[in-house]
């Protein structure tokens, strides 16, 4: 992992930053709890940040990481997905506390314009709007449904704004109790691309996302609790160079001594992962060639947990009657 | 204009409101200055709103409107076009005032979903924005480029929020010196879809817009100027079945008498005039069914304009190489 | 229907050009047969030109014309509007033959750039298509599916090709056994917009849909039978204007004589409708200010009725899921 | 190249299979000739595949393959991005004959969902297509004029249709002079992404583009000359495996004997590379995270040659106001 800060690459998924360091030390990491749940169609891992100790191994905030791996979420297995999305909801439930008073801000951080990271816009499409209805008293609601507002902010390339700039104005004026913010994430492992998702009650901190220059929508900045949900939809080519290495070594350098060799040039593969991406060096990234299929699936899966989540009328059997 | 008023019809150019009033009047406005400039591909017509009681005539703000009538702008001289774009900037440059220190706020109001009211967005997309660049002290930016931030809210209907609320706060965040409002407008004459741009110093006010529930987006409600550029991309249906009306009367009521008999039933008319429109009334809109083409010309001369009119170093000769 | 056609206004709907000529002859048209159907939530007209007599009178081919009227697709009632899917693809079970050895074809006429226009287009991006998967004997694919390919052509201003030249082409490389065309139509009556769905089994003729120049899709000039699926978007413009002058004069015009007075100028009448629209003429569409809402209800709506009528293993039960 | 063909890697360019064989062997490629050309703000290379041996070698058809190098289409150097639009220009001009009597076809190849897979979709967008006009021998064409279509087919997945189908079903109806096909390449070099445009006589051949499963669009398939444009705009992710692993050992095994050790090992190479890109393999695209902007610049660019190559009245001064 201290190899990946120095090339520049954060690791967005507290699950894999804690992978990562179980693996290197082997050990349990003092202040940090996980605990696994396995279904037949998707694994849940808890990681829970206990302390500052916690934080600082795994360099993110005190709280909980939630994340589904399910790769049937690659596949077409529409009726597996939808367990999904009752598992992603049933998550989101123990997370927020729901004020029938003030709405709910759903927001869809990302570029649209750009496949891997427009998650975001691509589930705020889907979710059902209400606040308007609401301040209009609109008969079609019924009881069971909540004050729902929701926007995707775009990228500071497309509006010279930060995101947070824009949703912390947007916070002052309707006064949300709570906010959802949905971003595409970067994965450590291959594997993870658009087969898993986090819910984290640490919002977004600085260094998450594709862009690594966004800063953080969280309960500091926002003053209300910001619940995050990310899915992995690329992975930096850094750590595709960095694995096809270490791989190397592990399987080709039988002696431990040519390791030790090379564990003590790690500048030199820093220096050596740069020159293979020049002239991009951070800025690349790793995607799945079908990403827009992949993501179509995923935005219903997350619209649909939020949805459920959110509104009790809305069940597992009428759910798609409410994405768009 | 009563008989509009009571189906609910505004007319958003204050060109159009005078020439109704003066039509039925048959004198000069009280309170209202009007002066014309003709060009060979284009006509403007500046209406100066002096005081209360022309602001009570005309249901507008006091403040300066001034009207670009330029059906070319339906055409495919793109020649021609060019000279639209450069009266255009020369009008923003009488009304803006830039301070070097402050960002400029560009706003692309309307719904992007929805053809003849994306005009808003599509001049957002075209915007050259440079605060981000600003922010970072980009090399790329010599001097004579302004710092320019921009962005389209989106509709009520879509984020459940209104757009002066996210407007509002993002004016808060980011303290721009002013805003300019680009927004598809009604015109009261089908001559003028797609034909006219409206300036006016007096940002856009409640009952503008195609939707007339829009609240004001101006000086009162940001604390800063708003420059409003509008541009009919429709006709209200209402309008059309009462200038079918109205001409069907003027041509073939020979009688004076009839004239008066009609008159005296404006109540009817009403009733009728929403019996063609039932079961939408007064949401009906009448656009060209060529709409999407009309308004990529409209968007880039209204870009390109305002490009113009804020960055020095951007000219007619190299105006294109900033538009999307 | 005299007047409207020589206003060049075609009456897209067999079930309005049978209820304008009846309405104006007030007997019945030979040659037509016309039988309904009212249910809680639509009503279902079915009508069958017999013969050439009958085809001459509705200006339409011999054939069937079925016609679902639904204002509840306005609505945001969606368990009433999965009635109407299956009403739908009951209707299209009953005229089309499927065939296990070659493909189905759906066409999305109309313009994605054109919001009132794009019905087409959003229905085939709904579209669940199967050909490529059935061309790799795809595991996915378990009995009950049928092989199904689709697209959306544009139109002659985007692509300079006609669209029955590429649909043409098409159907001469893969085969298929029936085309489904869906289209975009005009109403001659505003409570139809986006209520109605017509069915009918003789394509697309010429005259038909928004634009009019769109030369046929049909058995004749495809070598295969056409099933085209239609829905009112919009009014000719050139209808409101005509609409408002019948209903004022139906109104107001007490004498039989008056009535017989405007009658005899009814070229008079023309000019003036034609000068109300100036410069546009024929041109001219009235549409709702929500219709991207309302597009989004009906793609799903027919994309879905497609779906159940053509894959036996799609059940009104999960028909969702196969929509995108 | 071997080991890259074993990894199911395509070389789209033939500058770059050249320079990969050249690199590896050390001497001249036989039936291949290369001229290159250096400007100050690119670099053309012209690779002409003489002879059956020389198409052996590069695994491409006997042909000319032109290649622009300009790192500055990644800038926002628009004045040096107007030189390389203008180079390509006369590049076209040399491979072109115009026939007044027959269409040109312009196609553009990819997924318009995928953003790396969009650049033909773009392009097309910035056309100007006028065959409808000349077929309605339109007064705004002057001579100078070219008759021009211009079609988007779309990617299997989505229309279930293979483009080589439709693109031959088109070119029988219309009976064009020849195609352009534009299309998005991978590159083997991270510094060629969105940086090259490869021109070639020999159109779109099996192998080539990022679905390594489209089929030819040459003259061998439509009966008449193709010209190929492609732009990498990703690189296979295997490649930067392998180049990883390659800079590795060239650096840090300074013993040619640990270097011979490898190359026995080639196909463990392979086997590592495949494992570090589970589960997706050969499926994996390295882009930049800024392909959104980057296509942008590109899709005018290219567009903008286009247009200059085939109209002649469209100039380097006037060419912007012809690109949408």
């Amino acid at each position: 992992m201290e190899l990946l800060n120095t090339l520049g690459v954060t690791i967005d998924m507290a699950v894999e930053a804690h992978e990562l360091l179980r693996g290197e030390a082997g050990i349990e990491i003092p202040g940090v709890k996980v605990i696994k749940d396995k279904k037949e169609n998707y694994e849940i891992t808890k990681v829970e940040i206990l302390n500052e100790q916690g934080a600082a191994h795994l360099q993110k905030p005190i709280g909980n990481y939630v994340t589904i791996d399910a790769p049937v979420l690659r596949s077409q297995n529409r009726t597996a997905q939808k367990e999904i999305m009752l598992a992603l909801a049933n998550i989101l439930k123990t997370m927020l506390t729901i004020n029938d008073e003030r709405p709910i801000l759903i927001v869809g951080l990302g570029n649209w314009h750009a496949t891997p990271d427009a998650l975001g816009p691509k589930v705020v499409d889907n979710i059902f709007v209400t606040r308007h209805l609401f301040n209009l008293k609109h008969e079609a609601l019924s009881k069971g449904f909540k004050n729902v507002a929701a926007i995707s902010p775009g990228v500071l390339g497309i509006t010279g704004i930060e995101t947070v700039e824009i949703v912390q104005g947007i916070v002052e004026k309707i006064n949300p109790s709570f906010v959802i913010a949905v971003d595409a994430l970067a994965a450590a492992n291959v594997e993870r691309i658009c087969s898993s998702i986090q819910i984290a009650d640490t919002g977004i901190n600085p260094g998450s996302g594709i862009g690594n220059q966004r800063p953080g929508l969280n309960r500091e900045v926002l003053g209300i609790p910001v619940i995050a949900i990310g899915c992995p939809t690329v992975v930096n080519a850094a750590i595709i160079a960095k694995n096809t290495l270490e791989m190397f070594l592990d399987k080709f350098s039988s002696s431990k001594q040519f390791y030790q060799f090379l564990k003590a040039r790690q500048a030199g593969i820093i220096t050596l992962v740069r020159e293979v991406l020049e002239p991009f060096t951070n800025n690349l990234t790793v995607t799945p060639k079908e990403i827009d299929f992949l993501l179509l699936n995923l935005a219903k899966v997350i619209a649909g947990g939020i949805t459920m989540a959110v509104h009790e009328n809305v069940q597992p059997e009428n759910v798609e009657i409410y994405l768009n």
